[in-house]
């Protein structure tokens, strides 16, 4: 549970780069982020963020949940929020604001540097991504409840697997159990892919019954009080030809070497060297199309960036997910994805579900 | 089933607005809108459209599926996509190019404007959302699959309810029916309320009991081949006082009231005021604040608006809900959403379930 302390705190950690950047007011547009700062979970809304004050602007259909969740002052707009932000900081006397760049519509962008027409607007963005990327004690207790609850979905649903069962059916049943749990929802779109449809990284889900001998892939996530897991598995339904159990292996290996290099201080693109270097000796790192995993939090994708270029060194409280995969177009494809929590001498899995190859 | 002949004819009725806007290209960022004109499905995508082109961007995770879905040239961007976009403006030797200015984040306008250092960038936003309000008989055809499919969620889940189960366990009932049923997922978050939180028109179903003699509301939505659905129902679980008896009265009759109201030529805001007209002969239009309803198809939001101020005119195949509501903070809300589908002389109500107040 995080308190009224913890968003206010939250806020208190911005107020020197607002300070740095010479800025008296900071405009939060970014959803995610605005939950980070107020609480406030709804669909619509905006921080403005200044020294002393944190206003939290929402429509009409927000106007007794918003004062529940967030501490900040709550200002209903009945149409548009950009042109009662600005009223706002014309009150406030703000000379010079800040804004996240890349989380504003250019149209946003342009109602606001209309309508504060004495007003400053300073680009600012990735302050609160940066402080976002190592977690409060309350998060990473969110992430594991998440990630627990996301495998014993798993779980119950392997329970529940029949050869031949449709793609869709084994969604359903996965997204049924995640709710049960007590899940507010799924992360990101159930993948579920069987055969050649593994080889697609995000495959929906189709009629297409699971065959036998062939491989399955499931990569799935839950919300858990705001707060996302991660998690792909793949099995083989039956019996898999020689080739495929090689690749599975080193995968696996390639996917255990990277949670092997996860420690503070390691750069995020040694880990995805750690597993790419894997996979080239297996002669497959061509196979390999995406980085090596990515934060997570109250997005499913958050940074740090698991990538060859990625400079960022990992610190104790960062949440990342570990991925590797290969895929062969018309054959099929393998994934192994955990959750890590780093921690002071090096990193915990946080993913209980068991990752040797498992036949279904 | 959409075919490229669609997509194409999609993109031919856009060329008009280029030659009005004299702009050689339109750079297409909405990933919707993408969808719209490409059939491309992944959650990362651009589309470059000339007179005589169309470019597909997108990254390596859908290097097999994108040319599996659509008509277009893909190209693959092994970084972010806008400088991939850029060297293609250039090659293309496109002089003026339109961009969406609501569907683009300032950062990337940005990037454009410096790598695209002799190409004039010019606002162009609102076109595709103006194509997309009027729905192809393809289309129509999807929402209607969508829209039936939602409603026998509901009454597959409604079978399974019982007084004292939790909210959040009715809408794992309800999710589960709609994903058995065909659905690709849910089209927003299932809204499950009962007692006061019914009083919070985005309420996230909790663990609370649903309790006897109370109101419970059920906001749902599919997605079927891609296209939303919309429907909400609120329901007596046991028995309800005169007040809220004579409240639920009102508000359905004021949905009435705004669909004898949807017909070719008439504004969006003559519906909307239908509505209220109600309410307010009821001394509740206080309480009704939201608007009428909202368009639906690729986006659960969608032109038009039925909002006051919206002076839209229907026209044949547009497809909107119709959803006027009552909230009393403390006490509880009353809601009922149908879509509709506008016709040559009326419009045709798509949605199949009941609405007289029924007790559960």
């Amino acid at each position: 549970m995080q308190t009224d302390t913890e968003y206010s705190a939250r806020r208190e950690h911005l107020l020197p780069a607002l300070a740095e950047g010479r800025v008296q007011g900071f405009l939060v547009t970014a959803l995610p982020n605005v939950r980070y700062l107020s609480g406030f979970t709804g669909s619509h809304g905006a921080v403005l963020l200044t020294e002393d004050r944190a206003l939290l602007f929402t429509d009409p259909r927000y106007q007794t949940q918003a004062p529940q969740e967030s501490d900040c002052e709550v200002k209903i707009a009945k149409g548009p929020l950009i042109p009662e932000v600005v009223k706002w900081m014309n009150r406030l006397r703000l000379k010079t604001v800040a804004f996240e760049q890349n989380r504003i519509s250019f149209l946003d962008y342009q109602h606001l540097k209309e309508h504060a027409k004495n007003i400053r607007l300073k680009p600012l963005s990735g302050k609160i991504e940066d402080l976002r990327m190592v977690k409060s004690p309350a998060e990473i207790a969110s992430i594991k409840a998440s990630v627990k609850l996301n495998s014993a979905a798993l779980e119950q649903a392997l329970r529940r697997f029949k050869p031949s069962m449709a793609e869709v059916d084994f969604a359903a049943e996965i997204e049924y159990r995640m709710r049960r749990l007590g899940a507010d929802g799924t992360a990101f779109e159930t993948i579920v892919a069987s055969g050649p449809r593994t080889a697609l990284p995000h495959a929906r889900p189709t009629d297409r019954p699971i065959q036998p001998d062939q491989l399955l892939l499931v990569d799935m996530g839950s919300v858990v009080a705001g707060y996302a897991s991660d998690m792909t598995r793949t099995y083989a339904v039956g019996k898999l030809d020689v080739r495929t159990r090689r690749m599975y292996r080193a995968v696996l290996e390639s996917q255990r070497a990277a949670i092997d290099g996860v420690k503070p201080g390691a750069t995020c693109s040694s880990v995805d060297r750690a597993a790419r270097g894997v996979l080239r000796s297996y002669g497959l790192d061509n196979l390999f199309i995406h980085s090596t995993g990515h934060g997570l939090g109250l997005e499913i994708h958050e940074n740090p960036r698991i990538g060859r270029k990625e400079r960022t060194k990992l610190e104790p409280g960062m949440i990342i997910t570990i991925e590797p995969g290969v895929y062969q177009e018309g054959v099929g494809g393998i994934r192994i994805e955990d959750t890590v929590v780093v921690t002071s001498n090096g990193c915990e899995i946080l993913t209980p579900t068991g990752k040797e190859l498992a036949v279904l």
